[in-house]
C-alpha cells in the first residue's frame, strides 16, 4: 500500500475534495423550498461561464448518458436526418441513441485514437440532404482525445447551416476552455462526477435559441428527460420531479471551489496531463492519442505486446492506484488515466510514481526515476509555459 | 424556532438519519470495481423482501418519474390498449406518460381523496378489448390514499388475466406490506428518497418474468432507461450507466438500519400515521382520505374556510416544522404532512405540537394540549395493538 485512500485515476467518477465529501452528507431539504430555489439557480448561473452560454442551462437528475437522450429527443423528429462524427465508444452511443429513437444516421467514423477532421465532416455533412442536426464528441473518454469543436462547427455551418450542433461536453467541460455560444453550438450537455468534483448523478444541458425552437416541433417522444418541462420548472427555482439534491449539493461545492480557483482550473489540467503523457512515455507505453489532439482529462495507453496486464494492473492496484480498462473495441488493449476533476499534480506525480515502481519489479527495463522525473520536467515546463503572459 | 434542524414532514425528500448523512459523504470508488459490485448486489437482494418478490430488482439514476417512464417504456408498444386507474396527481402522471409515448389510454378517474375499487376496476378492464396493461397507483402521494392493490390485481386478473399490472409504489414501499409477486404484479417502482431513507436520485424497478417477456417485443422507444440493458450489467455486478454511487451509499446504509428494525419499520408508520390523524382532527382540521384507505405514510388535510393558509403556514415554518402544499386540483385546499423514511413517533409529537400552537396563536378554539393529547392517545393505542399477537 502507497496511500490509505486510492488514488482514483478512472475518467469519473472522479474523488470529491474534503469540502465536496461534507456538502454529500448533509440533510435534506424541501426541493419545492426557498434554500433549494437559492442554490439550483446559483448553480445554473454558476455553470454558464464554463460553457461558454448566455443561455439557460438545464439541471437533469441522470446520468450522462441520459444527458445525450435529452439532447437527442428534445430537438429531432423521427426519420430526421442527423451526421453522427464519433471517435470512439461514446460517439457511438450518441448515435445509437438517435438511432433507437428514430433518425436517419449517417456515420462518420473516425480512427479512435484520432481527432475528426474539419474537412472530413464538412464534405459528410455536405453529402446529406436536410441535414438536420450533427452529434459531436468534445471529449472522447474511451479513447482520450478532444475535438476542436469550433472548427468543427465553422467547418459544418459552412456547408448545413440550419443544421442543429449537439455537443457531448460530458468528460472534459469545466476543465478546459470551451465557447458555446462563439461556436454557435446548439445544446452542450456535461455530466456532475467530470470536472464539477461531484458525486454522479446529475447531468447538466445547455439549451441555445434555436434548439429551443427545434424542441417546439420536435416528435420524439419525451416526458422524464423533456427540457422544456425543466425550463418551465427553473423559471420558479425548481426541477419538474424530484431531484438529486444532495449531489446538487456537491456540484454547488464543486463550482464553489472551482470559482476561488479561477484560470488555475484549466492550467492544473494542463499540468496533469502533460505529466501523465511524459511519464507514461518515460516508461515506454505507447500513448494512443497524439499530442495535438490529446485530451487534458484522460489519458490512453497501449498496453505493450507480451505485457501481462492482468498482473501489472494487480500490482498497480495493490498500491491503491486505480485505473480505468479500455472499452469497446479497445478492450484489453488500453489502459486509462483520468486526470479530471479535483485531480492534483501530487495525485499524478504519486501515480507516475506507482507505475514506474511496478514496471521495474516487473521487469520493465526502467531506471528509478525516469518517469517520475519526465513527469516533474514536464509540471515545471508547463508552469513556466503557463506563468508567461499570453 | 422549536429546534435546530428542520422537522421535514414533507412526503419526500426525507430527513436522513446521521448514518445515512455520513454514507452520502463518503470517497467515490470505481462503479466498475469490486467494492462497487458487492454493494449493488447487497441492495438489489436487500430489496427485494420489501418488493415481496423473488424477481429481479433494478436500480435506475433517475427520480421516481424516470421510474415510472420505464415502467411503461420497457413493456409497452404505441398503441397499446392501457387502462389507468388514477386518484390523483401521480396517477395522471403515469397516464400521460403512457400517452406521450403513444399508448391508447383509457382513464379511470377515482375521486381525490377516495381509493379505487375493485369491482369499478374490473368492469373498466373488461370493457378494453385487447387490454395490454394497467397503470395502478399503490399509494398516492398528492391525496394520502393507498389502494388494495392485492385486490385490484385479482379483479383485474378475473377479466384480464393476460393484461401487465405496472404498479407505482414509490411513496409507501418499505413503509407498508407490500406482496409483488403473490398479487401477481408485473413491474413495480420506488424512489430512494421515500421508505428507503436515503437522498432522492435512484429509482428501483422490480421486474417479473411476464414483464420481461413483454419487453422483448415492446415497441416504444428507449435507451437510457432501458431495463434490459440494466439487467444485463447487473448480471455483472454493474449499471450501464455511471450510476448515482452517493445515493446508493446511502440506499445501502438505509438498507441495513431498516433491516435490522425489522417489522418495526412498518409498525412504526402506522403509529406515526395514527398519530398524525388522531392529532389533525383534534385541531378541527378534515382529513382528505377516510380511515380505510388513510396512507401510512403521508396525510392530507384540507385548509378549513376561512383560515389563512400562508401567514398560518409561515408560523408553523418558522417553527421548523416544514409541510407540504396541494398538488394539482387540491393546490390551495390541502396541506399534507409526510410521516416515511426516517419518521419517528418524537417527530411527529413535535409537529403535532407546532400546528397546535400556531393554530392557538392564530385565534383556532383550541384547548392546549388537546392535539398532542390525542396523538399520544393514538400512539398509545397503536403500540398496544401492535403488541397482541394477531
Amino acid at each position: 500500500m502507497s496511500r490509505f485512500e486510492p488514488n482514483l485515476r478512472i475518467p469519473g467518477p472522479t474523488a470529491l475534495p474534503p469540502s465536496v465529501r461534507e456538502a454529500g452528507g448533509r440533510q435534506m431539504v424541501n426541493h419545492r423550498g426557498d434554500e433549494f430555489r437559492a442554490m439550483l439557480r446559483r448553480v445554473e448561473a454558476g455553470m454558464k461561464p464554463y460553457f461558454g452560454t448566455e443561455h439557460e442551462v438545464i439541471l437533469l437528475t441522470c446520468a450522462g448518458t441520459g444527458a445525450l437522450e435529452a439532447a437527442v429527443v428534445n430537438v429531432l423528429s423521427p426519420g430526421d436526418p442527423v451526421l453522427s462524427v464519433s471517435m470512439g465508444a461514446f460517439g457511438d452511443r450518441f448515435a445509437k441513441v438517435a438511432e433507437v429513437y428514430g433518425a436517419a444516421v449517417t456515420r462518420l467514423e473516425v480512427e479512435w485514437g484520432e481527432a475528426a477532421v474539419a474537412s472530413d465532416v464538412r464534405v459528410a455533412a455536405a453529402a446529406i440532404p436536410g441535414l438536420r442536426a450533427v452529434l459531436l464528441t468534445h471529449n472522447e473518454t474511451s479513447t482520450g482525445v478532444t475535438n476542436r469543436i469550433g472548427e468543427l462547427a465553422a467547418a459544418i455551418r459552412e456547408v448545413a447551416p440550419d443544421a442543429l450542433l449537439l455537443v457531448d461536453a460530458i468528460s472534459a467541460l469545466g476543465a478546459v476552455p470551451f465557447a458555446m455560444d462563439e461556436w454557435g453550438l446548439d445544446l452542450v450537455v456535461t455530466g456532475s462526477q467530470k470536472a464539477w468534483m461531484a458525486a454522479p448523478g446529475m447531468a447538466m444541458a445547455a439549451v441555445g435559441p434555436r434548439a429551443w425552437a427545434a424542441a417546439e416541433s420536435a416528435r420524439m417522444p419525451r416526458f422524464y428527460l423533456d427540457l422544456k418541462r425543466h425550463r418551465d420548472s427553473a423559471v420558479n427555482g425548481e426541477t419538474p420531479w424530484t431531484p438529486a439534491v444532495a449531489v446538487l449539493y456537491q456540484i454547488d461545492e464543486g463550482l464553489r471551489l472551482m470559482q476561488a480557483e479561477g484560470d488555475g482550473v484549466f492550467a492544473r489540467h494542463e499540468a496533469c496531463a502533460n505529466m501523465v503523457r511524459a511519464g507514461l512515455r518515460a516508461l515506454g507505453f505507447a500513448l494512443l492519442a497524439g499530442d495535438s489532439v490529446a485530451s487534458r482529462t484522460v489519458t490512453a495507453a497501449r498496453v505493450p505486446e507480451g505485457l501481462d496486464w492482468k498482473s501489472f494492473n494487480a500490482e498497480v492496484k495493490a498500491r491503491g492506484l486505480v485505473l480505468a480498462g479500455g472499452q469497446g473495441k479497445l478492450k484489453g488493449k488500453i489502459f486509462r488515466v483520468g486526470h479530471l476533476g479535483s485531480v492534483t499534480t501530487d495525485d499524478v506525480l504519486a501515480a507516475i510514481g506507482v507505475l514506474e515502481e511496478v514496471a521495474i519489479l516487473q521487469g520493465l527495463e526502467v531506471q528509478p526515476g525516469v518517469a517520475v522525473t519526465a513527469a516533474q520536467r514536464a509540471l515545471v515546463a508547463t508552469r513556466t509555459r503557463q506563468a508567461v503572459p499570453a
